[in-house]
């Protein structure tokens, strides 16, 4: 999305707002707290009235937490076996497996998973299948961790504070070749990609794979836990909406009003296909992103006051928290959102230019090409069934002193703000053109880069389980 | 293969030979010299009674060469074309394309080829079936080639005398990402890979893609281009014995006993499975290889002399050279390795510990996990019709002073010999123990190395077509 920010556009409706029911729109109302699982009767129930939401991959939706009733027993268990203590990032990627994100991936990967995603891109299923799976999601273990497990079938996870998060059971130890899997991950090793400094060069030799089963449900006490619906819990919202389509956008970005028209406009593209209730998926990625990112508290506020616009149709709208982490991938990493978001009942993805991009670490050039992402996404194995919507290019058209998507018959007559440029301006305190976003989002942001000086650090708290 | 020669072998049969039979396994009774392709209607006949053998990918078996009639055409088409030198690996590929290794590829790839084999290692076709494509085949041209092409639509490919040899037809012309090219395809983009310095690092930035006709059947004139048998001739001569399974052996090593009880052992496992006729392709690469391995010249005098001294049987056995250059990819390129001989026919592929791998170019290990290439290979897609064999280690077995499988409940009974230690005593010219080799295969690889100093340069000719 590095160029997702290149839009320059002014809202249709800039002053009307939907003030009742941005509530619904912004936190579907579905009741969290309590019960963060239906029982399990619930459950096969609201699968049945979700079948006409494309199925999952695998035709099942993983779901990996404890049953209640048992909670208590997987703790003591959990106390029992030999500990692996998970990072930010591992936790993110448990909270991931957990709700079925990866379905129908049952825990970390194997070797067997391992290589086929490196290699492939995809996993071969018992029935001759295949499904898409483009990221390892993998646990990496150092050498004294290796030794401790021993012969153990089964390791628990613990957090920081080493309270049990969960169990691996079934487990396989296997080398963690941290250059192959940059390598193919990224097609490039330069040093400075964020993800694979963060997470993989100083990672152990050792990769563990096995079935998770995690004691309760991952929480992370941030005030946004409310926004991290479930691929299960999306389900039983567009069902309860009658959707007849689900788009998803995916966004680690501030939204503009670049996105409101793209959004609005897929959205009028569907009906005139003969859908008649399409449900938009608003979904901001919400585990780790690199340091000169937003972070994800800025950007729910900024996208609270963008919605208080009315900019989006609450009706029509779900917002909610994609919990992965991120790793700037581009088309490999692309094709993870996408088949994430089937698995939450998406039937559509929109793709924009550079996907999931960032700039070349060393390199003065991005580091993928820009139409790359969506031509790898078109092609890619296991999401045959998945609609791609390459995304429109929308800019300012100077000639109409107002915005349209852009035309390359007459390329002088548009503005583009890069999203470099647009980090300037709030830096600065400066004001963007006219339309670029609403005055209320833009101050969010302004007051997100103020409190980076000098004491404020903005960063979401650490994730703990409830 | 770098395992391959870890085997301390003596052959079960050492003093028995086929004197006779030689002749018809190791030059199979084609008449390649004046008519190289059969002409449509013999052909069409071949492949029908071949239809008891594996069908190819994309189900015919591509043939890119211009019919003889209008051969003269061609080339009067090509002098009017801008044209692309080829290098000699250009021209292997060139070869390897004409014949159909490749099949269902019709030509260097285009971008979305390029793309689907980075990423997924196959190739979707337009009825939704897959073929396994794991290997970049791709015509590199600098900016100032791509600026003389222009606005035309073909190019014409000509030798290092400026011959035509093919036309390139319905270009695409695409960026060449050589860091991502070689990170996705090598898994590490150390400096040292032999074929990235090669063909690579130094070649052009863009890459061309199109249809290719070859003017005439690519030819080397080394004396052994009636050993370079094409997948229709291959499954003609298949046919002609009767097969009823047809195993195949990549090697670009000399071959010792370890590899001959293998392949013999081989046959006795299929003749147990059922299969009345197994024939054996032993089927050494003929392409692009690192300077310091046996060239093919050497190699092919010396599997000559191992075949006089019987230790294969002829009639179950064709030797024939493939093409293709040679990456030292493993794990990805070994999925090229049996794709390939699909094509030529075969349903079962051996495969070895660390197939096509070599040591890091950098660090002091070996590149790729020694089991990765048999694990890769057996969940690739578009390889599911193949039956792999993976290859039992096989060594000297002190306690009973013969060679057998390695039992690894004694791993102390039993000696091995590495490549490295064998190149070592052949190029001291000192003898291996007894068993390894038979003595006159021994002696070439001897003369090989005695040849290395200092006149003596043992490299095959430039391959020119016919």
């Amino acid at each position: 999305m590095a160029a997702m920010a290149a839009l320059f556009l002014k809202t249709p409706t800039p002053s009307h707002s939907f003030p009742k029911a941005h509530k619904t729109l912004f936190a579907p109302p579905l009741n969290l707290s309590l019960s963060p699982l239906p029982n399990p009767k619930t459950r096969r129930a609201t699968r049945i009235v979700a079948s006409a939401l494309i199925d999952p991959d695998g035709g099942k939706l993983v779901d990996l937490v404890s049953e209640p009733a048992k909670r208590e027993a997987k703790k003591r268990e959990a106390l029992s076996l030999p500990k692996i203590k998970l990072t930010r990032i591992d936790l993110e990627w448990v909270h991931v497996l957990s709700e079925g994100w990866a379905s129908p991936l049952a825990g970390f990967m194997r070797e067997s998973e391992f290589l086929q995603t490196l290699h492939f891109n995809a996993l071969r299923l018992g029935d001759g299948s295949v499904v898409n799976m483009s990221l390892p999601i993998v646990l990496a273990i150092d050498d004294s961790q290796k030794d401790r497990i021993g012969g153990s079938g089964s390791v628990a996870l613990v957090d920081s504070g080493d309270n049990p998060v969960a169990i691996l059971s079934n487990i396989e130890i296997y080398k963690h070749n941290k250059e192959e899997r940059i390598a193919r991950t990224w097609g490039t090793t330069a040093p400075g990609l964020p993800y694979a400094e963060e997470a993989i060069t100083k990672s152990g030799n050792w990769l563990i794979g096995g079935d998770l089963e995690v004691v309760e449900r991952i929480k992370y006490h941030d005030g946004l836990d409310r926004f991290r619906l479930s691929p299960a819990e999306l389900r039983e919202e567009f069902t309860r909406r009658n959707a007849d389509a689900v788009f998803a956008f995916q966004l680690r970005n501030p939204v503009h009003n670049g996105h409101a028209l793209l959004m609005t406009d897929t959205r009028r593209r569907l009906l005139e296909m003969g859908y008649k209730n399409p449900i938009l998926l608003l979904h901001p990625l919400g585990g780790y992103t690199k340091a000169d990112d937003v972070p994800l508290s800025w950007r729910m506020k900024q996208h609270e006051k963008v919605l208080e616009d009315g900019v989006l149709d609450p009706e029509t709208t779900v917002v909610s928290i994609f919990p992965s982490p991120m790793h700037y991938a581009g088309p490999t990493e692309v094709q993870w959102h996408a088949k994430a978001r089937i698995n939450a009942g998406a039937n559509f993805y929109i793709v924009g230019r550079d996907p999931a991009g960032m700039s070349h670490p060393v390199e003065k050039r991005d580091l993928y090409d820009a139409d790359h992402g969506k031509k790898v996404l078109s092609m890619a194995p296991g999401l045959e069934r998945l609609n791609i919507l390459p995304f429109k290019v929308a800019a300012y058209d100077k000639t109409q002193s107002k915005m349209a998507f852009f035309d390359p018959s007459r390329p002088q007559d548009f503005l583009f703000i890069s999203g470099t440029k647009m980090r300037t301006l709030a830096k600065n305190r400066e004001n963007p053109p006219d339309g670029f976003m609403c005055p209320g989002g833009w101050e969010v942001l302004v007051d997100y880069y103020d409190s980076l000086t000098p004491a404020g650090n903005g960063r979401v708290p650490e994730p703990v389980p409830a």
